[in-house]
């Protein structure tokens, strides 16, 4: 499954090259990785709140078009895959038909300590969450 | 008292202006609040984890001259009152003989629960600090 | 005349005392006013581009309740003055009926090289539509 | 060859979680590959002056322990690669004896509007600082 979102380019996420500074880049990930969670019945702050964690342990993005200021973009999350203790989301950032940068970010199941914890066991409605939106299309 | 830090501009301050964003200031002020804390006898972040917090209530800035990547900057704080549940710092932002930025920020002193915290009664050697700092030239 | 944008609160923005830190009400505010100049007839991104740019001279903030990851907030901006070669606006930051900030800016006029700009003078239809702004409610 | 810079963390890096967001790690790794660059006879500052810019095409980070608010770490850069139009560097950020996370970017060569330049030909000086550091240990 995948879910997308508009974003519109900050005066802030500029630098003096004239474009969006690389690492805002992930930023945009994590808004679009937020509304992918909601989207598949997550909500990643209650589920904050209550205790569970979904650090970044791994991310990358290519870069191949520029964004610029004022200019809108779509950034699109898609799950790729999940495992006992982590998971894995792919992006694309979009300008109508170009595709400015291809991105992924894989996280880890964690406690308020930071600590692993095996969601399948612990928090199985979420687990169901996260099988369903694999399968779908 | 006073206390001062360097600061080499990041890339990622700067803005399609080709100058620092201005937002970024009030982050050299944290910075520079911090060493200031710290020179005084105050561990700011073992304060936090003692769960006293210092959040900002009011902050301003006045842009003189603008800041560039890659050049060095110095930030001087300088403690100007300390009342009940809240004190005052100014910042000032010099580059060589030129002064960048003039600034200030307020803070109240709460506990984890963001609740007003009377410093003076319950952390009172936290509060001679603060005492002894604003006496100081 | 005031005009309003909705900001959903990005994890990025948060810092470890759980609420969005401070220096981010700055970039709302920018943002706001991108969209509050659009709406008085003024692209900004091509105001640059024909190289007249209003870099921040002045800027504060009051902050009277936290903003927390996911929520929704609306920044709202009006323009307060508009004298020779700069202007102010002031932004009112809400969540449902609770005002949690209030801010300010100035910009002054200049060119590429961040030189003073007569806008009256170069720029008379900007210098309408900010006219036209100041008078409507 | 390698270089190193010591960066103290900031309050505004921190995210919710209680450690540095993630994508901070980025600009880490630009401080240090400015730096990096100085180090072997390359001022970044001015090659920009110059019109030649190396842009980010592509970047990653694997993040194996936090690193927290107030906290002493050291990034490492090294450089990995120089070809036609592009380089790599990677990326190392340590706190005492522990490895905190392991990166990388590659940079094109490009000129102000962001075309393909020649680093070679069109700036042989700068092309023999790059082979000279892919050389030494």
């Amino acid at each position: 499954m995948k879910n997308s979102i508009e974003i519109k380019v900050r005066y802030a996420e500029t630098d003096q090259m004239g474009i969006v500074y690389h690492a805002n880049y992930l930023i945009w990930f994590d808004m679009c990785r937020t509304e992918f969670f909601r989207r598949i019945g997550i909500d990643y702050r209650e589920l904050e709140e209550n205790g569970v964690l979904f650090p970044v342990i791994d991310a990358g993005c290519r870069y191949m078009l520029a964004a610029k200021f004022d200019q809108d973009v779509v950034v699109t999350a898609k799950l790729v895959s999940v495992r006992g203790v982590r998971l894995k989301l792919e992006y694309e950032v979009t300008r109508g038909t170009e595709t400015l940068a291809l991105g992924h970010t894989e996280h880890a199941f964690v406690d308020k300590n930071l600590k692993p914890i095996k969601l399948r066991k612990y928090y199985p409605e979420i687990w169901d969450c996260l099988m369903k939106a694999l399968t779908l299309e």
